[in-house]
């Protein structure tokens, strides 16, 4: 029993060893011992200054990180968070994926899309105290997070009022801490630089989460301003932002060993979790959803296989599907490899029994601990239809007419009390939303989506059916459900974009008036939906309302051992740090730090995905390094690993070296890793890296852009 | 050109570099400052004394390497080579390949067949002179080929003449040079100890070839004798052989970079092949191999489906072909990634070269090399033909009638002009390969396999069609070919065992004049068969005629550059040396020389092949190590690398220390070295060994057999 508390206690999650730790900046003098101990040359408060040399350079694109690489507004992220846009400016004439693209001249850079951001961190504050002002112990779950979304929607106000910024409340602990995010929102971003699918994309979804890797992912957007300095929708006056900070180059890389850090935007770890949670997951989220992503997939890759078009339109949702079911694959297997939901068990239980051994004071967190319980109980209820809702009510033609519905309602009442996402602020990404449907929506193939998802629906549990939808379909039979589809496709115009944003205008009135098939859906759905939302966030609330008391408990246990805890990821600015470092992923099997050239020349086949221009192909044979190879490695390093941590939205983040000089990407984890979202596991987690020296070899042989290259600016060698 | 050609050089087959080599005994001496320099401990006049310490220990078991462990007979060798005798001893009931076996008492061994031998070679005497006595160079390819077998026939005959001992002669650089190799012939052989299959046969075929391995490959046979002390068939009054010699274990294995040795049978390697018969190889044989291989894979596989039985009777077949099948795509996939064709072009060009530069002295070399490219296009001619007859001839039925008829023929002929494999010596093996068939062998599958045979003979050219099968088929049509095989079958009680030893006694004229259907079609076809066999021997004696002159030239081009040369694998008793040693298979990616009990747990799936006993699985997890643990590994050693060459043959083979003690035992090749058969790779190719800790630690601890522990004799440490 002792042994197994001590094990336990060493993997506790939130606790710092190897790289494990997503910081917030400001905590990081905190662990500046450690830090110096690692490796890293600056004083860890430099760290915290968003405003300073490096942080202020790093910025947020939405979903990945990214960073600014030149005083004329250049930034650097990765291909695949770039992939979107490049889509954008696809098409079966000019197939940018393929093809790459390389702004000859300032003016040949092209918009991103009307919803591509540039968002600057320039402040982070608490505002906890003002978050929970209103909020009372014996508040009901609904109103306590009536009170909770009020206050945050005030704070974010009273943020923007100046103009020219989005603001944004981050829960942290599950509401224990709340930090408001203030950042320059800049709205006209432009593709500058993407190398060839076949360079960007090496590897594809055969390499995706996999080591060794060849990929250099990676790609440049210019964000661009109003001529007098301020963010400003795209406009061809627009002039070149210019950042207050920019990363410099170190050409040299780094070495095995070497200290490394990150700075990003991690989307969401779940280290905290009860040990409920965990089992939920592993035992039917993910296996259903990799069960209804292999569906979704089947769908699209036969609607894609003869039409070119469509395969573009619908290649970002294949790309996310397939990643996402290949995450929950690897994860299911993670899990069962760490024995994961034992040692959470064990963990959690080790925290129960240490405030067990408070007597009187432990109590209040053993009731948070059974009260957050019994809401996973709660939300296990519903699970079938939450996920089928989660997938197929936010994807098409359907999205696109409970935006527009749900809009115009919320635009009747007072900004301040409109629902998050359907503000006055909001606005312009939901017209940007409708507006890029077009490019990402094919409506024969969103039809069989439809039907996909009716034919799923009509198998739910009775107690989850939907009324509503119930009355709308008139029967579960495949013949009433396709009859409906028949009606509902041929009674539409939301195919159109001009009708789409004309709906988009059109007030409450008329779009509850409208004959239009998918609109009429929408607003029959739409009491559904509102209840559904409440029902959530009636949880949400309760769960706040428990949850701060449990993970202080859990922090309180960990300080008492000596440990600084980080809290889990919730897509705000976070800082990891760690080595460059191999592994071993099996017994007998160890797994070099860097990957080489000639491993690239290796691994081609010349067919897709493994198909690399045949100019890198023969610069790898002619060994023409021009001057960016590694001394050790007798070539130039193309993907390196640290046993950093981080998770999905950290794609794109600069890697920096112990000066805060860029070195390289982070673009991915290892297959091993992803199981760390929930139970971080040191031996096997890495993240994977494109190397600056391939990215330079790159640009400056392979797909050469010396316009770029003249404007970064190199650090001197130490 | 010059580049090229020290590159051609530097890669040449047969150069000592690396664990490069397969040495005759007798050679040692020539490399005695290398092998020093790698760490062996004895003298390697020592190696060259086949009777002597360790080599006298050393035995072939027919197609595998064994070796003696005892002073009372007791017999190593792989659980793969035990495979045949294992699966004679089981059914359905008893299924000994599941279970394993492990006789308690010496009376409980059991008979691993008729056939199964011993051979301890006693001695090894060049035999050039003797065998070309007769030989002129003016004779005809097959007057040739007459010369030489009646020779070899001859010195067979006088050296067997003692009795009690089985005489070859191998033919060395195809012809160069012949050696007689004496071996003492052990008839009663019998199955002592092996592990359950899902230790022995751990991995199967998904592991097959592969690196990281977790097998335990290993058996023990034990010899017996007649009381006398001569060799003697089986016989309940035999007791156990006492050799000469036998090896001593050294229970603490190897460490990582120490020396290792082989002694063993290695079977066949092409590495003085010709440029145009790699081509040849890789272009055609290999690929329609691998094809019909995997026709005959999955018919076996059906039919053996749903009837255990069956598939125990074609488990031999089904193990050997899709070996052979991995094996093949396993080359190809090494000749494509090292350009095997290229550098072997390459390598004969600079031969070519040299011999040009000669002048007048190259020309008969030059020439010899021209003859055996004309040679090589006049097999091609028929190489479907050849490819299907060395399939389908030799098994089943067919075989086995071909055999009755055969043998009747060359019984009518004094016995030194009966056909080699058919003289009074050979009497005894066809015998048990006739009487082991009912074990290996089921009608209804036969047909089938006959059915195939048929179907894809139509196929063939015009000009490759054999008159007696058209005149025996009548037509080429299925309904045809279903109705002969209907008669075929019908009309066979070759298919009985009593039946089968019967006609083996009948003598000729019974034979020729038997209605039993499938003498009858082996009658008919017995002409077509002799005229292959002959042009088959016409072009052996005209190789034989021009190979040895143009493989001296390859070995005075080495000589003229220090490098002592070895002669292509024979069947022939060979040593090679090397090193524990990994290797680095693909960019970035290492494999240790070592793999762990750990490694083997954390590979279970409880499901075959990865399905180690329970009790197995147990002592892993409770780190119950019995004192086999190596230190620098923490952990039991499972299996090991080497850089030694061996090939299919040394399966089985010992692998000895510096002071030539057991310490494991060869049992396959990795995946990436199989191309070496033909070019050697020295990055790629690694032997993989069962490790003497895991070995001892599953016999002491797993399927205990204390009774052969206490046998065997245990080496001090040094």
């Amino acid at each position: 029993m002792r042994k197994s508390m001590v094990a336990a206690a060493l993997l506790l999650a939130g606790t710092a060893q190897a790289g494990e730790g997503m910081w917030v900046p400001q905590q990081l003098p905190e662990i500046a011992g450690q830090l110096a101990q690692a490796g890293l040359e600056l004083d860890p408060a430099q760290l915290g200054d968003l405003t300073g040399q490096p942080m202020g350079a790093v910025v947020s694109i939405g979903g990945c990180t990214a960073s600014f690489v030149s005083p004329r507004g250049l930034v650097i992220t990765n291909h695949h968070c770039a992939y979107g846009a490049i889509q954008l400016n696809s098409s079966a004439e000019r197939d940018l994926l393929s093809e790459g693209f390389n702004a000859a001249t300032p003016g040949d850079e092209l918009s991103a899309g009307p919803n591509q951001r540039v968002f600057v961190t320039r402040e982070i504050r608490d505002v906890t105290d003002e978050v929970l002002a209103r909020v009372t112990p014996r508040m009901s779950g609904l109103a306590r997070q009536d009170a909770i979304d009020a206050a945050q929607k005030a704070l974010v106000a009273g943020c923007e009022a100046e103009g020219g910024v989005r603001c944004s409340v981050f829960s942290f602990h599950g509401g224990l801490s709340y930090r408001l995010f203030t950042q320059v929102e800049i709205r006209d971003v432009r593709l500058v630089y993407a190398p060839p699918g076949s360079i960007g994309k090496y590897g594809g979804d055969v390499d995706n989460w996999m080591w060794p890797r060849h990929t250099g992912d990676f790609a440049f957007y210019r964000a661009y301003v109003a001529p007098d300095g301020t963010p400003a929708p795209y406009s061809p006056d627009n002039v070149p932002f210019e950042p207050a900070r920019h990363l410099r180059i170190a050409g040299q890389g780094l070495e095995e060993g070497e200290f490394a850090m990150v700075a990003g935007y991690p989307g969401r770890t779940f280290r905290y979790a009860l040990a409920d949670e965990l089992a939920e997951t592993v035992e039917w989220s993910y296996p259903t959803r990799i069960e209804l992503n292999q569906q979704l997939l089947d769908l699209i890759e036969a609607a894609g296989a003869d039409d070119r078009e469509v395969a573009i339109r619908y290649a970002g949702f294949n790309a996310s599907w397939n990643n996402q079911m290949k995450n929950f694959v690897g994860q299911l297997e993670g899990f069962q490899r760490s024995d994961a939901l034992a040692r959470k068990r064990a963990e959690e239980q080790a925290v129960l029994d240490w405030l067990r051994a408070q007597g009187r004071a432990g109590r209040p967190a053993l009731q948070s601990h059974r009260a957050l319980q019994a809401l996973h109980g709660q939300r296990v209820a519903t699970r079938e239809r939450d996920q089928l809702l989660g997938v197929f009510g936010n994807i098409g033609l359907l999205d696109a007419a409970r935006r527009i519905h749900r809009l115009s309602v919320e635009r009747g009442k007072p900004d301040g009390e409109r629902a998050q996402g359907f503000q006055t602020r909001d606005e312009a990404a939901q017209r940007g939303a409708l507006e890029q449907l077009e490019r990402r929506m094919a409506p024969e193939v969103d039809r069989q989506l439809m039907a996909l998802f009716l034919a799923r629906y009509v198998e739910l549990p009775a107690a989850q059916r939907i009324p509503e939808l119930d009355a709308w379909l008139g029967g579960d039979d495949q013949a009433t459900r396709d009859f409906r589809l028949d009606t509902l496709y041929a009674g539409t115009r939301l195919d159109d974009t001009r009708q789409r944003l004309e709906w988009f205008d059109a007030g409450r009135a008329a779009v509850e008036a409208s004959d239009d098939s998918f609109l009429r859906l929408a607003v029959a759905l739409a009491p559904a939906f509102e209840r559904i939302e409440n029902e959530r966030r009636r949880l949400a609330g309760e769960d706040q309302m428990h949850r701060p008391g449990f993970l202080q408990a859990v922090i309180d246990y960990n300080q008492a051992q000596g440990r600084a805890v980080y809290p889990d990821a919730n897509g705000s600015l976070r800082i990891t740090y760690g080595h460059v470092m191999g592994y071993s992923p099996a017994d007998a099997v160890h797994y070099a730090p860097f990957t080489t050239l000639e491993g690239l020349l290796a691994k081609d086949t010349g067919e897709d995905p493994f198909d690399s221009p045949g100019v890198q192909l023969d610069l790898i044979r002619e060994r023409a390094h021009g001057g960016r190879a590694m001394e050790r490695l007798g070539s130039v390093p193309v993907n390196f690993l640290t046993d950093m941590d981080v998770t999905g939205g950290n794609s794109g983040s600069p890697v920096l070296n112990a000066r805060g000089e860029l070195v390289g990407l982070v673009f991915d984890m290892n297959w091993e890793s992803v199981a760390s979202n929930w139970v971080f596991d040191p031996e096997m987690t890495r993240t994977i890296n494109v190397d600056i020296r391939y990215l330079l070899w790159v640009m400056e042989q392979v797909f050469p852009a010396p316009r770029l290259i003249e404007e970064m600016e190199f650090a001197p060698r130490p």
